[in-house]
């Protein structure tokens, strides 16, 4: 457990404060109608289940800009027990209250994406070392970054942040542009060489006509083991597995992760990660009053 | 299923215009490679699983804003069963693509509140007709407004939307304050007559002490069916039953919901319903393209 | 008088900032011509007439993010004499100069509210010890949490702070829904257990068929005090008058208000207060030059 | 009276969009529970006092941004009397709730200001029809640009908007940099043609001292009608009257208005036309209900 | 030359009105003095030199949500000639005086961006036809995404568009880390499969290393075009050839593009095309007032 | 060479955090994944070509609200050789790349505005000691306020910042107003005794009648040197020329400047400084590792 937060103001410290309004857009009638001006407390956010820690230091950077100083805090990836300490707090009582509610709601969130990652890819792992769980873009809104450093956390693979950072073509696309083949080159020929193509298909031909048309990623999108397997074999033999990536993706729950882990395939990407994490418990706890008012 | 989408820019619409930047700093890649300028689609948002609709009208307002068309819309409220229509929406392919993601993270998100808040009240009015169930501010940060008209939407109580619109006194401020009687008469006095007093207890005599300082709401906190029997009793027996509204919260689960219901309680509020709501698929698909390139 | 202002950004600070971006959208020519670099100073905030203090730990706390330091200040609420010094500040030369204006016309404003908001509270209870008198909506956009803020520190009852955190029933809302009795118990059934329902009434007969019908509080709009006094009697006389709040609201003036604090009412509102405050003087002087350039 | 509010997006709907969401952060309660969504009405804003209009332009601009169509409104500039229509508005009862009391609470402040500053000119001019009237930067923060409009349509001189658009030498600027004649040298130099340089001074020697270094604007400050003649006289003896602007500036009111109007000056400037100005009634009736729910 | 520009909303806008307020925090003053209100224009944007067009689209949507009407425009792409109209716009006189300054600034920024980046892919393609000229992140601050479509307008390639969609490791990385192949091990295992890793190289030696630890792309910093040639034959010696991209970079001008071209690598990336794009003259002209005051 | 950046936010920062979020809206990939958390480094930024320093003292406040402190600085103004150092910078490592880019950005920019500035000033000025160069709106939006601090830094004069803080007549203000004597009167009463009043004239015709007017300036927009010497004649022979300032604009090049200069002329305005500067170049270098992981 280390104790520094660095000093200066985060990119996320407007988000943060944005979040503060909306939680109190006219103040916090209790607190200051009850806690006295100038009071300091030290107080510490304890895990209340087990847990693995996540954007620890963002958070951290963002609560000391904000005027709450973070004396020790648990590195993000760390695992935790209940009753582990995840940070320690030292500010105006008033403040620790106006923040306490966005923190809690953030880490419990963050800390369960990061969890239910972990558990993802040790899952897959005792399958297959060597395949990647990625998240997806079903993400809630708003929450993007730190959501995908959480699945980091957690031992998985961002994937795409946004539209911007790489090609997807999908279902929607064909139907407007028809054809696998022609997409593809399109995409291949237009985008920067610094950005991959990835694209979804539903079938082995698509599959077979996305690889030879020069897409670095291949998605099977909601096809069985079954398929998956007869998709692959169909790709060594025609001399096409080393060249792309395989990805599969849709309806991947844990109950049939390490089935499709088992197979050669390079990715698993799902959205069952950011979108239904398990719960996590923690609470922020005073400990002692420090100064009086 | 009714028609328009009412003209104008919504409050809603910074905030989605805020989303789609976040998934699309640079422009959507794909689209802006394979998709044709000018082509114009029409399109529906589907419902893959069973569901109670939310926030449909505000999400259709900002869309509008945006350029897409809503022609059709379910209600906030409805329940809905797998294949039923939640929007039909005309526009730029290009456009649709853009916003669909942020469009559907919303409505999984937005519909699962709903749906779970929909369950929850029928499950605690099938014991106790009168009984409130009510969400908390445990909710993702930037989507309070949102998650709590789902809430509604699902028959739900919204409860406190943030710091500033009523007093309640929790743990932390006790344990600088000291003492209820003391909390509560401050508040009391300070308070606007337009804001309510909420006070945490955990004990019976927290509870008593709560009540006769003229609290409008006593909110039981993490006590056993039996605990709660016993400060309700105790309440009558002082006379102070009718004079305080009593809300159990802490520990609520779809397990144990029924028998805190059939209690003498006014409200019971849960996180569960914001923070652990029910997976809710949707799919937004393109029927036909109504304008070519 | 205290001193430090407390670390970290308040909330205020980004409406701060705004507003000096308002007055200095491209610098302060004045200051970058005359003022060299590196001069810094020690000044004053000085009352020129008498007045109540608010908001001032708020503006300290602002000032001190954007790089001011507050090195003594009175509390909000404080009585001040002309000559009495409100706040002293120690930092660069120009940035003083560049927050000057801003600082002012936020102290002028906000001391006036907060002193017309004492004159008014001590008229109205040498009538009435228990009456309060209480801010509207009428507030200058974008003050609205400073202003209500100023009430406070000059004893009033903030009143509802914004259309969410609380319903009142008026005139334009009975205009499409036709009746009262229907409206408060739309209303009563609607809003969470946490919000009041206040209802504007005209009339004795609608002010009766509020209170029956469940409404928290009945505002008798404009009534003359004789009226007034009518309606309380009626509602005592049907054991109406301790279930309701009685609010008076509508041409209340330094000149009739201790009128209507002598009837039997329980809160006297008016916009007065924050749309008509006195004329507070105040100046900021620079007292000694603490570092050449 | 005139017809259209112009299409598009104006610039003021950013601010009118973050007032609105200072009013309802969570929505108007009270509407949505009682107003079915779909009614909509016909609506006007009446004057219920003399006033001048001022910033109806910009307001109905806004206003059509938001989805509220105005279908009449009366010019900036013209005289009111009670009972007159400011605008004659068409939209969703819904919204029009959200917006009425942002809408009329800048109504008021701006009619106040631009009423007030007509009778200063008016009276002003009755003495010297070659004075103006002029405003200062005394004005509520965030509402710098449509006070100033308020001036204007009331006749005034709206002066510097900021410190960005000309200079002008004070006392704390003199506190440090110590003589008059430099300071105007050092300004005259560094700024540009475009923008004017005006110094404000207590005394005939620095009066005399500024308008020999090159000022173009001479501030005669807080100085008695005797002595601001004095200046003026010595000015023209030493042939230095045509070269300068003479402003008149501090304490004035209504009452020693038209004497200082009636001596030799150019300008008087006066933050009692921002910051006290006369209280403007208005109301926003609903007419009629154009369509049901 | 096509019309319309599709109605709604764009991602723009708010950047677009933010420049706006710069140049107009408090109105267009020339404009509100000399034009009526209601006078309505049409008038073109015309090219006045030779130059590629750019973002034509993007502006024109901006443009559109403003109230400005675009009822013409020329593709992006287009190579344009003196006096070629590049859009025809009707609106508001006041309008249009108030958007055409921003609008011709990014304009002449935006086609110079395209036009220079069209001069060298020219260049360069006359002497190795696959090669490709990629623009860097040495963009103007705010004008990245507008500034990145400029150079594909031009038949450049974006590269990438921030730090967060892909890995360039460069020597200041390298000064902390010490050495190129566990960088690469490092960055290899870390990053999604979504994202590449490029290294910027000085060397032959860790040329050779960033291949061979698995880089994506191989940046050769600062060499002469001999340098260049001795690691493209080293690396295809090892068989390493075609696994990598090879880009150069650094010290690319006009005078020396070709010859980098015809050396056997795959993109040469150049900051001249963002930072020191052609200069192109363009200005808005008022055709006809199409409607009176 | 000085030391000390204050502290304390600055108007800039808010700029600079959405400059870096636009290069970094999902973090720095990079150094995530290669930089230790908690290395500490020196860094120094050093000119690599001739040049005048500018806006220096802003972006170092700005960096030191992000966190990292400036330990030395050249101010602006200051003539620079190859390998003079700009700035130093004491700071993590990771945020000193993450800021790297966006600085050096804009120094490359600003820094060849003010370069570019000094050298039409000192061309100009050997022609004629008293002649102005000023520049004009053509800058990059969203850099308004430091362009034109770059150009002062450079010895230019900075004309108008906006449309808000002086009046232009142009071209297209004429052709919808017809004339320029009436245009000039209606300006000269409308506008603030605050704002000058500049007109844009083709013609000897018009240059004369704006002067008679009452015309601040007279802007001889794309004349010939013989021509601007025929208006400037004709003013002196009318004894009109001393009451005007005489600005002359358009087409101005580093060939023709001295020509224009060595007329008696007070200003001479051109887009080429802020639209053309010379390339700059800087880079930023790692010194020292002051702090391991």
């Amino acid at each position: 457990m280390e104790g520094v937060n660095p000093p200066g103001t985060t990119l996320l410290v407007q988000d943060f404060i944005r979040w503060l309004r909306e939680d109190s857009p006219f103040g916090d009638l209790t607190s200051e109608l009850l806690i006295p001006k100038g009071v300091r407390v030290r107080a510490v956010v304890i895990a209340k289940s087990e847990a693995i820690a996540a954007c620890v230091e963002d958070l951290a950077e963002a609560l000391n800009a904000l005027g709450v100083r973070v004396t020790k805090l648990v590195p993000s990836g760390t695992p935790l027990k209940p009753r582990d300490v995840v940070m320690e707090l030292v500010g105006e009582a008033r403040k620790l209250l106006l923040v306490e509610r966005t923190l809690l709601n953030l880490v419990k969130y963050l800390f369960g994406v990061a969890t239910t990652t972990r558990t993802f890819v040790e899952e897959a792992r005792r399958a297959n070392p060597r395949v990647r769980v990625a998240a997806t873009r079903k993400v809630i809104p708003g929450l993007r970054y730190l959501a995908k450093k959480a699945v980091r956390a957690g031992g998985g693979d961002t994937h795409r942040f946004s539209l911007s950072d790489g090609v997807i073509i999908k279902d929607n696309h064909l139907a407007v542009i028809g054809d696998v083949s022609r997409a593809v080159k399109l995409a291949r020929e237009g985008v920067s060489f610094m950005h991959r193509v990835d694209v979804e298909v539903q079938s082995l031909e698509d599959a077979i006509k996305a690889a030879e048309a020069g897409a670095d990623v291949v998605m099977l999108d909601n096809m069985t083991p079954e398929q998956v397997r007869e998709v692959v074999e169909e790709l060594r033999r025609r001399g096409l597995r080393d060249r792309v990536i395989v990805e599969v993706s849709g309806g991947i729950t844990p109950e049939n992760l390490r089935e499709y882990a088992s197979l050669d395939v390079d990715v698993i990407s799902t959205s069952y990660i950011t979108m239904n994490p398990v719960r996590v418990d923690v609470s922020l706890e005073f400990v002692e009053v420090v100064r009086g008012p």
